[in-house]
């Protein structure tokens, strides 16, 4: 007779992957990672799947082929690392408010050190201004709250457990740091002690 | 005897403007244009109101009071104006992805007509690589879907009812944009015509 056996939990990778020339083997590589950690990785949905899903609207058939996904995970993980500018992905900050308000625990890591206001500060720069108030050149007032990313997804993450993981990637340009790894593993050490801790 | 009057549905302004230097007076006029379309508004908490919830951390007392007022939102209205960068404030998007998943009608505007892939190429360039894929100089995809915004905010924004409204604000800057108030009008007119035809 064999123990009855619980399928492991579902794992949304969410994160700007998909964007890279060789998206599919860093997914790969990142889902073996979700595996070996005994859990069970789920792939944002490419074009292949999202024309599957709808042939008439190929920006249809992702997004809601992603939506089955998100709606089916237990827990998400987010690349947060910064993606064409001082932010995150916007599909992927889409994805980490979704999962959030579905009640399921959210981590992320960026392999970018710095804080968010630092980000603008070495990007378009910022000040104080009479008031104290760290503005941008534009008079955009800078989140500075010692956070990797604004407070809304940075927050999100905190309550399911952990500050967004902070791993640098080895030298190689923006999808050098996308496609690392080093986060990911911190991300599913920290499930692992939270599920050997329950 | 009064006739029985159901309470007007609640709308949640998303959006960056809680970062300009005139913040409250613009969120008052958009709120205002809520109110004069028989509806009323909830605006994200400043910083007096976190600090009440939370005088510890104070981003995790704003993080409390966004989330209490997602919760309580019949539908959400976002500025999607691009914000220091190729594309929509994160908190924004976190917000729509949000509110999106507790089944709750998404709007969307942004005072810049371009689509996305525009953006990114007067931004940063895009070109085809030999496949015929858009991509920019770092070698990274640029979704083209003919969108204002990566496709996951998009997308829920038509499966609510519509595309992201798309109004050209008068010249003056990011901050100008981010305060027009024209994309917001027409989101407000598409609710009212909803609720005339329901």
């Amino acid at each position: 007779m064999r123990a009855a056996v619980s399928p492991p939990p579902r794992v949304y990778l969410a994160g700007p992957e998909v964007f890279l020339p060789d998206a599919a083997a860093v997914l790969a590589r990142k889902a073996a990672m979700v595996r070996a950690a005994g859990l069970a990785p789920l792939l944002p949905v490419d074009e292949q799947d999202g024309r599957a899903r709808d042939a008439s609207d190929l920006a249809a058939g992702i997004y809601a082929g992603n939506l089955a996904l998100l709606d089916a995970c237990d827990l998400l993980i987010a690349n947060l690392t910064p993606f064409r500018g001082p932010g995150a992905d916007p599909g992927t900050v889409f994805e980490l408010g979704y999962v959030a308000a579905r009640g399921r625990p959210v981590l992320a890591y960026s392999a970018d050190l710095r804080d968010a206001a630092e980000r603008i500060r070495d990007g378009v720069g910022a000040a104080p201004d009479r008031h104290g108030v760290l503005r941008d050149p534009d008079g955009l007032l800078v989140e500075d709250f010692g956070r990797a990313e604004n407070l809304m997804p940075a927050i999100a993450c905190e309550r399911a457990g952990g500050e967004i993981v902070r791993v640098p990637a080895d030298p190689g340009g923006p999808a050098a740091a996308i496609a690392a790894t080093d986060g990911l593993a911190v991300c599913l050490a920290r499930i692992a002690g939270a599920a050997a801790s329950a």
